[in-house]
């Protein structure tokens, strides 16, 4: 962990800094896999598949046996669990739904919004040491409140060519109407170019690798949207006197356990209450499973100290961390001063964890600095939303007149026409 | 115009498609550009203009003074259709503000998204023949509305070094807060990177040509993000018995006149009404203006006659239009039925031409298909979104057990244990 205290302002682009993938070079690997399934559609898939995963498949689809057997083979308290978090994400969801109303804007001109679900979303969730189900319940539970019509999830098979029955039954709790045996680049190719088991999509969702990402990165030009663009996670915790070191090297660790890559930044109060974490980082590391993965991660994080609040404020919104934890005795009035944060965990009893799992919000959240520009998921993410306007005789009377001037002057004489002829129309017939 | 009677759904397709640029083209001459501002800042653009604009400038920034000079310069008349315009833009943005609620999605367990607006935005307006003041209202008023700290405006000079006077007082009234003088690949690249003059934004919006558009899609690969993939304007109108040719044929050229590749095609429900729009349309062509372009795209439009209203219905939203006119007795109930299209203008009175300026709706839409994954320009497209948690002792007791088992599942100990910890400081304070 490099220490610093009071960092000149100067170096906070350097402290802020993400390891940066060289797009260039994994593109130039990505593209052919988005080419071969492009014109060799399910049979590239399934020579990718025994490439790169180990497994013949005759079948990518999963079938709804395997679906019911997922059920069976669950224990429970997971089932419980699942559906607790389940109904937390539908709620935080639900909410956010846009009311439609529609406007006047001038006596005959009504103008109004309305959301549409977007038709076809695809889902991917990486394989890995690890059963994602959390992303799967992130990524579908509000495309099933969106309305999508297609909800279909790609995620890589295992060695012996099925599926975690996690990862089945929270899609299947979830609302995903088609699961298909396809990771990496290639099911984000399937996704952007459709073959004869896998639906072209309109959207692109969920985590991935840097080959992933590129792929995700190149559908874009093939008429695909994503949501987001991504880098590896990141998690920032403020603390004060008030913080206890021994739950925040808790913290710290829940984002370090992650992968080597994952960013993780402590910024204090004071230099002082650094150590003491520090200390309790070395404690409980030693105990952590995925110990290889956090030991790095921590080796290269971040420990800075502010004699000044507004410094630390400002440092915490250049920075622009996916994940905020705001361990500190004034955490209502912090958090609103934050500007750019991906989702903020208020108070010394919101660990990410709950953030992550079960508290309702999604945890598909912008890295990398992309907190800037970027919202995280949530239902607006699937949809779109389509502009309606209707003028009555008297509104066109009313704000035609102004829209031929406006047309003119802009030396589109066709667009005056337009509503000159009509205007003239009404006129005759009156 | 290209003339069909019931196309075979097989042709649908083909009948949807736009002409496509090749971007890898237009990239690789996009590319040297972005890199020369990266380098040089002010001098690289300053070179560009000269080279692309026929303009030496010494000062790329628009003064007060030139400002306060534009607004004397437009006649009273245009001053209040403005004013108008900018009104109704305001109007309908206003009302897309979202309601922030705190919802407890369990006992204990609060959570809330608070729109944030993205700080640094660049709107570009290109040149040309005409002076798109109407794009200016357009893209800063929104912004304006969102709350964002630098609204930075930028679009060649004329060959005088000046810029319209249109755009300046129309940038002055909708909040515009810094205008500089440069177009081109090299505005987005000043936006995308910062120079001297330029200010680096976040996001960046606007219309272009193609090098503008590539040079938009090659600023993601840099952090920003990008109001929208765009290609050239389009038209739909969809007819019926009820629909007047005349009317009919000024909207089709009312977007025919935008440019040559302007995509323009005519739905009807029955195949002879459509020989009196084509009739109208020669008539009026000869006395528009901006003729040369309008011929052009009308010679590459489409007619589409169906006898089936339902597949009239699905052809549309295959199309999926940037513009939709619908110009039939039941108006209302076929708006309801689309599903795909930037907006839509509903009935025999609500010209195109009404919501390019004036109405309140953006003008700034999805085109090339994108209406299926895209919103056009709204006040969202100006904020981000951070999701909040809060935990009480209570919400942690509830939810935290669940959020360990859940997290033990996904063999992520540490993420468990940042509950579990909290969890047993808990109990032995109580």
């Amino acid at each position: 962990m490099e220490v610093y205290n009071n960092p000149l302002k100067n170096d906070w682009d350097r402290l802020c800094k993400r390891p940066v993938s060289s797009w260039d070079e994994i593109e130039k690997k990505v593209l052919p896999v988005l080419i071969g399934v492009k014109q060799e559609g399910d049979k590239a898939l399934k020579r990718f598949t025994e490439q790169w995963d180990g497994v013949v498949l005759d079948e990518l689809i999963v079938s709804d046996a395997e679906i019911e057997k997922a059920a069976d083979a669950i224990e429970p308290e997971l089932k419980n669990a699942l559906h607790t978090a389940a109904a937390n994400i539908r709620k935080f969801h639900l909410i956010q739904k846009d009311p439609e109303r529609i406007l006047e804007t001038m006596p005959g001109v009504l103008c109004w919004q309305k959301s549409i679900p977007i038709q076809r979303v695809g889902l991917y969730i990486p394989g890995g040491t690890a059963p994602l189900f959390s992303s799967v319940l992130m990524l579908a539970i509000p495309a099933n409140i969106a309305g999508c019509e297609l909800i279909q999830l790609c995620t890589p098979p295992r060695s012996d060519g099925t599926v975690h029955p996690a990862i089945l039954y929270a899609a299947s709790i979830a609302g995903v109407n088609k699961i298909i045996k396809v990771g990496g680049a290639q099911a984000i190719a399937a996704f952007t170019f459709g073959t004869s088991t896998v639906d072209k999509v309109d959207k692109i969702f969920g985590p991935g690798n840097q080959y992933v990402m590129a792929a995700k990165q190149l559908s874009l030009k093939y008429g695909t949207a994503i949501d987001l663009p991504a880098g590896p996670s990141e998690v920032l915790v403020m603390i004060d006197e008030s913080a206890d070191p021994v739950l925040v090297a808790a913290d710290l660790l829940a984002q370090a356990e992650h992968g080597t890559d994952s960013q993780v930044v402590l910024v204090s109060t004071h230099s002082n209450y650094i150590k003491p974490v520090i200390t309790e980082l070395k404690k409980q590391l030693e105990e952590l499973p995925r110990k290889k993965f956090a030991e790095k991660s921590i080796e290269n994080s971040l420990a800075l100290s502010f004699d000044s609040l507004s410094d630390m404020i400002n440092f915490v919104n250049h920075y622009a961390p996916e994940h905020l934890i705001v361990s500190m005795a004034d955490a209502d009035y912090i958090a609103e001063k934050i500007i750019h944060a991906g989702s903020i965990f208020i108070g010394h009893l919101t660990p990410e964890s709950v953030g992550d799992y079960a508290s309702g919000t999604n945890h598909t959240l912008p890295t990398n600095g992309y907190a800037r520009n970027y919202s995280g998921v949530n239902l607006d993410a699937y949809l779109k939303k389509i502009t309606y306007q209707k003028l009555t005789s008297k509104g066109l009377q009313t704000l035609g007149p102004e829209v031929v001037l406006l047309a003119e002057a802009e030396q589109l004489k066709g667009h005056a026409n337009a509503v000159q002829m009509r205007l003239d129309k009404l006129k005759e017939e009156s």
